[in-house]
């Protein structure tokens, strides 16, 4: 079955909000097996709303309305698909009567602009709204589905599902399509990298398609597997999953919803190994992204963002003349600012980085983009160099993941060299 | 003049991302004066691409394409745009060298597969990328123009300005309505409050309008000024910004691009005060902030995250007892961990955050979202508490957000006890 969307609102033209609830309508539709057509975003204005739904019914067996249905004058979204389809409004009074019992309810005065609200299109069916005043309603025409809801996306999380699947649901019964769907998510390689990977895979499996999504500083696919059989879209699913892992299991850190610190953060806990870090061209993100996971306290001890030598020399104990040596973007100050964080610390793990993020500060040498990340456990310390590019923003954020990235290896023994 | 807007992809029909491009590039267009007709997002799919220009076309002098110029299989904007107008796609050899040795200077493997972002439909020219490989495109049919760039909302937000808008203002010689607009950045404000407050301005200026947004924890207000004359456009938007910065002059911390990390870091840098960061709750996010700003070396000497009790004592110097008596979050551990680091780092300005970020950890008497902000300068110290509602990573936002705006009401003597 082919859906399409059509949210409606002059802040979407004007650009003054994000459409999020698009992504959501379209997320839940993908997910039962249905196409999403297109999803198209019109101002307050009846000749735009009439030819964008006509447009997508043209295209599609059912629509997806949001937003304008609100009390004010420039909610015209009733009345404009009453008059693309020339139909008159009428009054549900049981709506009327729920809308001023809320009212009521709330202890708002009641103004009579908000009786708007329980005027419907001629054969239209009303949607209650367990959230607000604003029904939505469902209308029949030429054998497609308009379907109506409010724009303000805490009430389209609540009436979509309830109120809008349903019906859509009953426009295709008996056999429907099952689908499931698996996101590997990869750092590490580039994106043409992935794709070459995954064409040469020549992964043909029955049901099975691949989504490619990047999202730096990581590369994200999506395996959809779909048909008619609950029990062989999971095999195909699982089958292409299998084929994907083993092509490019080096650059997998995690599945769905998982995150890189998630991740870390759950190793690091589950091995009762503790952790402190040295950053200092990443400021503190890296200690950032770690606190941002609930518990975090269990394992990180501190850290400590040596923006100056001297903060490097007092704190971490690295000698000035190895700085003066190689400099303080060097291997050598990295794996001394692993260890000695590691040792001030008291902890497990050393973790360190050091780098240039730009835009000034680059040499011949060492241009922009130089970093060093060390790991250090008392036993052994590692570093490797990378060059990145990127300007400073990306440079501190893809220096970080890699300094995650270097932890889960370790921790899991993958790359116990950080590689 | 009118344009649209076509955004592609399947992240887009499948839900798996918000389109935010749409956004940003319909304010910009708003901002010139321009009508946004439609946005519309469709899939990776020839016959979605040709039909949704088409469409858009028909109602539009212009449309902005965003999407599907990368170099894999299933992006494959250029040849669905070559194919529905009937034009043979070419390389440009220069964009090509230039793409290759971008490849080079960032020693990134090549893999044949790029070559493909340097085709074009024959008649096309070449939209520079600053930041990236895709290069976009412009072309005109039928009278009408079709410009075409990646969807990667960082190389959006530079190629839209930079290479779209003066091939629009092209479109459109000879005389135009003026168009000015001024962003006022507050902080420290209620939504709500901040609405009422300019509701009750009452502020009737010919050709004023006023855009309220929202963003955590922020909210911005858009003062635009329209009119057939320059002068006047500019007087009228003077007049209103001088009434909206006297009403609410206390939360304004900035203008337009202006951000408050860069504030901050401006105003240190030109008093030539240096500043050293203690932060437990935040976990690292002040000082991440302040080294998204270039040069940001010259004042921040370091930063420590003291997660553990243990780092507070050992580096910061709060003895153990007052830890012990008072609680890590409390108003008496905040100052001294603001003075201990600007002792131990020996800087101007050492400023503090200790807090509970949630979702445990809380107590009766000092629940989630209790956080203490202390700033130091060797003569006087002073801390803040609030109470934040908000989940995890809004309190560590929130925070940080205070402890900046704390040091930039100190700095202007606007608060010089941080309030």
């Amino acid at each position: 079955m082919k859906i399409g969307i059509l949210t409606i609102g002059n802040e979407l033209t004007t650009g003054r909000i994000h459409d999020t609830n698009s992504a959501f309508i379209a997320a839940s539709l993908n997910a039962l097996g249905w196409q999403v057509t297109l999803a198209m975003a019109v101002g307050d204005d009846n000749d735009s709303i009439k030819k964008g739904l006509d447009y997508i019914l043209a295209l599609s067996d059912a629509v997806v309305v949001t937003g304008g249905l609100g009390p004010t004058a420039d909610d015209m979204t009733t009345a404009a698909i009453a008059k693309a389809y020339g139909l008159d409004l009428y009054t549900d009074e049981d709506v009327l009567q729920e809308i001023k019992s809320r009212f009521e309810r709330y202890r708002i005065e009641w103004t009579p602009n908000n009786a708007k609200q329980a005027m419907f299109p001629v054969g239209a069916r009303p949607i209650y709204n367990p959230t607000g005043t604003a029904w939505g309603f469902a209308l029949r025409t030429a054998g497609k589905l308009i379907t109506v809801i409010p724009g303000v996306p805490s009430e389209v999380k609540r009436m979509f599902p309830e109120g809008v699947l349903p019906l859509l649901k009953d426009l295709q019964p008996g056999s429907r399509e099952f689908v499931l769907s698996r996101t590997i998510k990869l750092f590490g390689l580039s994106e043409a990298k992935v794709d070459q990977t995954v064409t040469e895979l020549k992964l043909r499996i029955p049901g099975i398609s691949i989504g490619f999504y990047p999202r730096f500083p990581e590369n994200h696919l999506v395996l959809t597997s779909r048909g008619p059989s609950e029990e062989n879209v999971r095999k195909n699913l699982a089958k292409a999953e299998r084929r994907v892992t083993e092509a490019l299991r080096k650059y997998i850190f995690g599945y769905d919803n998982e995150t890189l610190d998630g991740i870390v953060a759950s190793l690091l806990t589950q091995k009762k190994r503790t952790l402190a870090v040295a950053e200092s061209c990443t400021g503190g993100l890296i200690a950032d992204r770690l606190t941002n996971i609930p518990g975090s306290s269990l394992f990180l001890e501190r850290g400590i963002i040596t923006y100056s030598n001297e903060s490097k020399i007092q704190l971490l104990g690295v000698p000035a003349e190895i700085i003066e040596k190689f400099g303080a973007v060097s291997e050598e100050v990295a794996l001394l600012m692993a260890e000695g964080v590691r040792k001030l610390a008291v902890t497990d793990i050393g973790i360190a980085v050091t780098g240039i993020a730009g835009p000034a500060g680059g040499t011949d040498s060492k241009p922009v983009g130089t970093v060093y990340i060390a790991l250090a456990d008392g036993t052994k310390s590692f570093s490797r160099l990378f060059h990145f590019r990127w300007e400073r923003r990306r440079v501190k954020e893809i220096s970080a993941q890699w300094a995650l990235e270097m932890l889960r290896r370790y921790l899991t023994e993958e790359g116990p060299d950080g590689r």
